[in-house]
């Protein structure tokens, strides 16, 4: 595909998969007893599902978590469609992605904002952008609200035509009204296997700074955690490669910022 | 100001206080007992700080759950600028916001995943909503990483100049180069004073649906939640209003606009 995706050579491939597998969460000795931050920090992304049903007050209870979350102005941008299996497989034709038993699609809602703000200067790009972040708030309130019941949890924003990179196809599916746009659907369900190792995370010193101003990256260290990337998908899927898949995402990417466009500012692309 | 923001009699001043005070996070019994969850629920934001220091083990845990967030593809799409009271003093020549302990200003950053997808065709709305969007997974997954440790915490978009309606003073401050913006700052600390009323919530219905078809919301729902939201403002800060609050932001989101255009899509504003 291109220059930043390494090939690997089997060297490569075995150095930076032992890596992923050595990673753990860096908890400070004198916290390892708090269950909360210990679940916060083991929460993984889970892509394989009991077949056992999620009984209806953790599900509740994870939905209240959403409504709860906080938001600019206490404004609640958004809004969750949710769904037992019958009913994705009735709206969706198909079944909720990976199996899992419920699935909540987190939409981002301007609609009710703008009643509030309507005499404001239009300003389309900032309340879009608090939708967004409001809304991912809720998202992952939700989740970690299903991981103090044992439920695992996955963010999708592309398998199974499910997310921010299907705007279009969920307007229409959904009904959307104009300021209305998916973000992620979240799939839930009990886990069906232990836990996996963690995908691959920059140090915290390439993605932070605590001296008032923005350093550029270490190019070594992206390197490194790239090659881990890739190793790490060829390691999950032997017959695909991250570049390739990369190249999957690209004509829906196209699609979606069109849509997307569209669904917001209400204009045909960007120049 | 405009329409929509009521005009309160004593009458629904009254009704309105007493509703927030009665309001209550709402846990299925069966799961009352799970202490997690009960913290999620009843998560605050915190307005007002113990004067006291938050211990160098329980901040890195917090910046750990920041790091360990999920994000599309894994890319990592943000960058914590993190402070103490005195590198935020000298940064910005005042105090943390509320006088608070520690801060994190969270940005999201199209750097990295610009490094890996660069001969994608460019798409810069989809991938800027994915930045906001996993920058703010991570705001979230530090603020409850937070509640596990007994520290509070509030994530401000404006108040002190700290947030996403600051965007071009930020971008100076901390020399943010182009495609890294803020989205807002958390402010964290142990707090100071028993839990505050929830800021008025729509009910789930409102906010929800599980027919696979978006419904437009119930207008004397809305009116009443406004009207809450209208006296909460009244009776926490009595010699101001929602509705004047809401003109100090107006030139603070118009100039916000034009800067997040440029930062973001290299042009002057939207038609």
């Amino acid at each position: 595909m291109h220059a930043p995706v390494p090939k690997l050579t089997l060297g490569s491939f075995l150095r930076s998969i032992w890596k992923i597998m050595a990673a753990r969460p860096q908890v400070p000795p004198a916290l390892e007893g708090n269950a909360m931050l210990r679940t916060i920090l083991q929460r993984r992304s889970a892509r394989r599902f009991a077949d056992r049903p999620l009984p209806e007050d953790a599900f509740a209870a994870i939905l209240e978590a959403g409504r709860l979350a906080p938001s600019t102005v206490n404004l609640q941008t958004w809004t969750f469609a949710h769904f037992t299996r019958p009913s994705w497989q009735s709206t969706f034709g198909r079944s909720i992605p990976f199996k899992a038993a419920r699935a909540v699609i987190v939409l981002g809602d301007l609609i009710r904002s703008r009643e509030l703000l309507d005499t404001l200067t239009p300003s389309p790009l900032v309340f879009y952008t608090l939708a967004v972040m409001n809304a991912s708030l809720a998202a992952m309130n939700m989740t970690l609200a299903a991981e103090a019941l044992g439920v695992s949890s996955v963010m999708l924003s592309e398998t199974g035509r499910s997310g921010l990179l299907d705007a279009g196809y969920l307007r229409q599916t959904l009904c959307l009204p104009e300021g209305v746009f998916p973000l992620m659907t979240i799939a839930f369900g009990y886990p069906a296997r232990a836990e996996q190792p963690m995908p691959p995370k920059l140090p915290l010193e390439e993605i932070s700074f605590s001296d008032g101003k923005y350093h550029p990256a270490n190019p070594a260290v992206l390197d490194d955690w790239l090659e881990q990337m890739t190793a790490g998908y060829k390691a999950s899927f032997p017959f695909s490669s991250l570049a390739a898949q990369l190249k999957v995402y690209e004509s829906k990417i196209e699609q979606a910022e069109k849509d997307l466009n569209k669904m917001i500012f209400s204009r045909d692309g960007i120049a």
